[in-house]
């Protein structure tokens, strides 16, 4: 019997973890939120949910983005790239915070004349988010 | 001797293939053309010609974006995030096309229904591209 159901699944490539790349976009500003990594669990729990779930390398387990936080990201679209081995989702990134630094996007760090210099604000102090 | 003016690369934490993943931003309109990885060469080339250079995990070799199609990225930024294991940048994509496929974006699949639907139009003919 044909797997018709997840097909869409299997014609993702995961790496040699089980893994793919996912950016993550805020669907109203354009600005990308954050790198993160999924597997086939991940994936299918975020589409189900329709609320971005990852896998996490440091702690190896399913990563509900925003499970301590409340800072969840509501998914738009799901899109995948020309080769299958990368994914990216368009969001509404609850709480305008995505980094666990308190920022609005985890990339904040911008090269300048040979230094990586801190450029976006902290919204909110992290100790205030993780400690509620 | 501090090797001060590297310092910069050397915060970058390199996979255990010595890369990390890159995201490419289009400048102008915030979309994401490009998921791609870099090795310490790559980044260094770019950094150093302004344009995006990349490592080919399938050839085994530096990849000068748009080398063979003339379709180079100039760069206008170069982010990183806040595990310092995964790159931004933002680029100004020459010939309006990113992806082999003759798109603008890589990504232009996207998931609807349980299918990978094609979204983004092929604004030239990959043939008439490698092929000149």
């Amino acid at each position: 019997m044909m797997k018709t159901s997840s097909a869409w699944i299997d014609q993702v490539k995961w790496n040699h973890d089980g893994l793919v790349p996912v950016i993550t976009q805020d669907v109203i500003t354009g600005k990308i939120l954050t790198q993160a990594w999924m597997n086939r669990d991940a994936l299918l729990q975020t589409v189900k949910s329709g609320q971005a779930v990852y896998w996490s390398r440091s702690r190896l387990k399913l990563w509900h983005k925003g499970e301590e936080s409340g800072h969840v990201q509501e998914v738009s679209e799901v899109r995948m790239d020309c080769d299958n081995d990368s994914l990216l989702l368009l969001v509404r990134q609850v709480g305008d915070i995505a980094c666990h630094t308190g920022r609005f996007s985890c990339f904040y760090q911008k090269l300048n004349e040979g230094r990586w210099e801190q450029v976006e604000p902290v919204i909110k102090d992290p100790d205030l988010i993780y400690n509620k």
